[in-house]
């Protein structure tokens, strides 16, 4: 059933011979890109396309150096088929992701191939929004520097761990960075010197539709991945489709309540799950000071063996499986996937976690399976680069052209999860 | 972006004539049973069909008996447009709507209109399955002895509050009917001997279906339901579609958790958001013992002002305020509605629950609107009869062909939310 007439019914033969291509080398490329290089048949078995129109199509893709075809290997007798595959040097996205003490950035390309990968501890306080946009700035820079002649910069995409407005890259809130109505995507243009879009997403936004398309999560429709980074961020994938609600800011996971009257939250409330199982709330259950240890020192102590911080940790997995039980009631997963802190700890924490997850009702807890990320801390840059890629997998030949051509379409404005609205 | 290459791509063009029929038949279709009566030119802008398809369109679904045309009010100069309405005694869905103390029945019409409405309390115990599928029998043939004639019954739904399983409509659990694996689906289709297709619902999907249709959601987007009905239900729309989940048990709002250690929950668990605001947690909270009074004492105390029950009811307010910022914390959405028990006494329990609700995110808080249902206790019925319209809708004449030939097609099998899926 199809909910409501909104947005206005179109009639199905509306679209035109150029929109028909044009939806035509989005199938084919978004294929390519998403699921790798396949051979001619794989594509018409895919794509329902007869052979004909997948060789046009394929050549078209080839001619502005989106895909290339080199022979296959021969299996039994016969012509060995043509494999075609995406072009990683041909466009590229900068994808970064902010956390509370560093800056990765990577360099990646079409298939979503990360050509160059490189991760840079603040120099400074993590209010300082200057340093961090200069930092950004200058990764930027010399990332491109060692790109592929030719290789068209698609875009500039930053995860932020907060809530991003959309479209416009104001960071409402991130309190892991101390930042509050920072315009984020406006101050990276002008650093940057609009030479390309610019765009800001929430980190567990990006981590799930990593996760989804190319992590712990490939294959399944309905996915909710959480991320411990200082505090807890999430994201939910349902149907395919990344949870967005009506302002784009749906899947703060980090905020549900488990402990009315518990600890002070960073969004001012008590209780939250973050300030349960956040990063402060797990280094104080391992027996350390916050504001003298860092996340790192309770992973050391627990690959030591360190009996403390174990039973520190494992204590909290009841906390993070009490949350996650009031998540899969509500979105009925497939897949969990913990990521950040909560992957790295996910073994320790594991048989406290069992328990209080039992709770989930029966028939939802059946579906859920807990993994831990396989992306790690690549799933945000990976999830980044997927939101840079958005309109050349939609319109790939007036993407280019408006790119390649402009160059520095100074303003452009490219807006996170276009097709989601 | 679209994410991820699954369900397979099709070209755009891969759709014959026929096809198009369909679509546009469904899309006009649609148009009317959800929005209602409109002109020709109302149609033309709604749908961006010219005038002389429209005018073929409505003609043929006028041909089938769906629609009818009548000239419209003359505005200004001119003639008058013709108005194109759906005919609610075309086609019907007999719909109910079991809770634990009643069954509601109604005979409604394409369009939506509800054109006989019933509600009967159980004559025995609520886990007694035969006695409620007898009753539900009962009223489906009295209802359709009234039914106009000639009009065709596209199916019979059933809304419980409880976990249903897709698309065989096996009750899972439904702990206020005290209902667990009960193949409700399979009892009706046998009680009424297969005449129709036959298809049951969770309460809380049915009832966000019907808000956002035809209640206090229309026109938003992105809207949650919570309905108290002993325990609490609930069901979301995200972005026009409804939440299924996985497995379609997604929604399952009763059972966050907003009180560990809290009281005992019908889950088996301790501290569910429903062991907190159900009816029996209020009836306990208005000085009243659950085992001696109904939640009806309740609303008859706070109505003349009882000062205890109005205290108790507000401080049960406390609670729903805190799991409400839970929900909207995830789903950001642009409607919350109320329903039941909680939506009766929200006025009552305003001041409390704006209180803690005050904890969500400002961001989210901002955008959510909360509002009482519309619909009340029709809620459910209407929903279950959009489920029975969904083939119609999609398909007008294929439907009609199998329904009105076929009579009694035994054993056809209507799923709920089939696009949804």
């Amino acid at each position: 059933m199809r909910l409501g007439a909104d947005p206005p019914v179109r009639r199905a033969d509306a679209s035109g011979p150029d929109e028909v291509r044009r939806a035509n080398l989005s199938a084919v490329l978004r294929m390519l890109h998403v699921h790798g290089p396949a051979t001619r048949s794989d594509i018409v078995a895919a794509t329902g396309f007869n052979r004909s129109t997948v060789g046009a199509l394929t050549s078209e893709l080839g001619r502005v150096g989106l895909v290339r075809e080199r022979p296959g290997v021969v299996r039994g007798k016969g012509r060995p088929s043509l494999v075609v595959e995406p072009v990683s040097t041909g466009v590229h996205v900068l994808a970064f992701d902010v956390t509370q003490s560093s800056v990765g950035a990577a360099l990646v390309g079409l298939g979503g191939y990360i050509l160059q990968i490189r991760r840079r501890l603040h120099g400074t306080s993590p209010q300082d929004v200057a340093g961090v946009v200069a930092l950004v700035a200058g990764l930027a820079e010399e990332m491109l520097r060692r790109a592929a002649p030719g290789s068209v910069c698609l875009g500039l995409v930053v995860s932020v761990p907060g809530s991003v407005r959309q479209p416009d890259g104001l960071v409402r809130r991130s309190p892991s960075l101390h930042w509050y109505e920072v315009p984020l995507a406006d101050l990276l243009r002008a650093a940057t010197g609009g030479a390309y879009p610019v765009a800001v997403g929430n980190d567990g936004d990006l981590g799930v539709v990593a996760e989804h398309l190319r992590g712990a999560a490939r294959g399944s429709r309905d996915v909710l991945y959480v991320r411990g980074e200082a505090g807890v961020g999430g994201g939910v994938v349902v149907d395919g489709e990344l949870l967005k609600g009506a302002g784009g800011y749906a899947g703060e996971v980090g905020h549900i309540v488990v402990r009315p009257g518990g600890r002070v939250c960073s969004c001012g409330a008590r209780g939250c799950w973050e300030a349960e199982v956040g990063d402060a709330a797990i280094i104080r259950a391992a027996g350390r000071d916050p504001r003298e240890s860092e996340i790192e020192d309770v992973l050391s102590d627990v690959a030591v063996g360190n009996r403390r911080a174990v039973a520190g940790v494992r204590r909290t997995g009841e906390w993070v499986g009490t949350g996650l039980a009031t998540l899969v009631n509500l979105f009925n997963p497939a897949v969990v996937v913990l990521g950040g802190t909560l992957g790295a700890l996910y073994p320790t924490m594991e048989p406290a976690l069992a328990e209080t997850f039992a709770r989930a009702l029966g028939p939802i807890r059946e579906q859920a399976l807990l993994v831990r990320s396989e992306l790690g801390s690549d799933a945000q840059l990976v999830g980044a680069a997927e939101v840079g890629f958005a309109d050349v997998l939609e319109d790939p030949l007036g993407t280019l052209a408006r790119r390649g051509a402009a160059g520095a379409a100074a303003g452009a404005a490219l807006v996170p999860h276009p097709h989601l609205g």
